[in-house]
């Protein structure tokens, strides 16, 4: 039984909380964090307190946390001897003291709090200074997932940047295609199975080979048009850049 | 039977075709392309020919040609008697000579060619000056679709549109995303599992509360860092606009 402390009351500790609530091999045996509002979520299930009554007793201690935190609350918690992690995607493990047993535990994922994460598909990248910390931290993430991955603090942050691309700005396009849908009073519901078709396809595609539209094929008579039809300044300087981008891509002139 | 003539041999037309090779209630009598290569595909299931061998048995014929060359074929033609339809998302009536018998069959979906599309589930975006001609047009369509719905050329148009952000951005999004992976020695499987959540997300979110990420919490210390991260100069411009057109949503400051 892995006993664990949980610091923070975010979107990622509540969905860590939530998974491990349900794993035998884990022991949350506390939720540390500043709002007494936000501790009420916890509280029925397990002991909750402020950072200056954390439990002591605890294998692992989950920093869960804002970034701009991290550093200060480790440094905070007094816990040198205890295995410190941060859930981070862009930190590196400098953030810790260098006598600090630590590590990393990034669940790659967009967590939302209306909506239940499903652990067993999300990769855990993992990280530690120390052999047998990282087989520790391996061990707990194999409590949530099937892909646990050793990744260094360097290419976690591509990663992170990477997930930035693929979901952040992914989801804000279609945003803006949403908008667009019911600006014109269409149903949205009409785009979802191209949306699903974008994602689907990538399982068999590579996405340079899925490319199509007017950018791909040069056709500047439809990009002109469209240009015409978009009334936000930015969302036209979205759609200059990236149709820019996608004809870099394909030796079309620009 | 509704007696239809194919004219193109791009992805659309071999889309629709091998979908129609399928249903009884169509008989398609001819495909008619250019390059007699091209029309080798098609040889084996039914009769090919050139515009000036069009057989002019058929109730329907179907441009699924380039937007450019639309009205120049359909003008060529010479059927205005039958009903002439153009596949395009954004091309309106107007291209079609004022005395012709004519229609629009969109299906709103992005097609590959070693990829057979699904058009049950797949809109099929209808129009026509003639309400008998509609008629026949929205029987055409539920031989492939369970959705047909009647859209006006504008309101085509902006759906159109809506399909380059939903699609062909997001896409191009997803290949910036892949190549960072690669370039720094990842396994491009590791977003999987986030690209799917992005999209499956939605069909419970809306986009604006399914954002997250550093642009969406104003977090400006791990904004600059991704800057420092990307090297191609055009990534960096999409990374900042996006991010700027984010923040103009949730209200941040710039």
């Amino acid at each position: 039984m892995i006993k664990v402390v949980l610091i923070g009351t975010g979107n990622v500790a509540n969905q860590l909380f939530q998974a491990w609530r349900t794993v035998q091999e884990v022991d949350l045996i506390q939720v540390v964090g500043r709002s007494e509002e936000k501790l009420q979520t916890f509280a029925p299930f397990t002991e909750t307190g402020q950072v200056h009554q954390i439990n002591r007793e605890a294998d692992i201690y989950i920093l869960a946390i804002s970034d701009d935190s991290v550093q200060e609350v480790a440094a905070q918690l007094n816990i040198k001897d205890k295995l410190l992690l941060h859930t981070a995607g862009n930190l590196s493990l400098d953030v810790f003291d260098s006598s600090q047993r630590c590590g990393v535990f990034y669940p790659l994922q967009t967590f939302s709090s209306s909506r239940q994460a499903n652990f067993r598909e999300i990769p855990i990248c993992i990280e530690s200074r120390d052999k047998d910390d990282l087989e520790q931290i391996r061990t707990l993430g194999h409590t949530l997932s099937g892909k646990v991955v050793e990744i260094s603090s360097e290419q976690r942050q591509q990663l992170h940047l990477a997930a930035v691309f693929a979901n952040n700005f992914t989801n804000h396009l279609l945003k803006i295609s949403q908008e667009l849908l019911v600006e014109n009073g269409l149903d949205i519901e009409l785009l979802r199975p191209l949306i699903r078709e974008t994602t689907a396809k990538l399982e068999q595609l590579s996405p340079v080979d899925a490319q199509t539209g007017p950018a791909r094929r040069a056709d500047y008579g439809t990009m002109d048009k469209h240009l015409d039809l978009l009334k936000n300044e930015l969302h036209k300087d979205i759609y200059r850049l990236i149709s820019k981008s996608i004809q870099t891509n394909y030796g079309n002139k620009l």
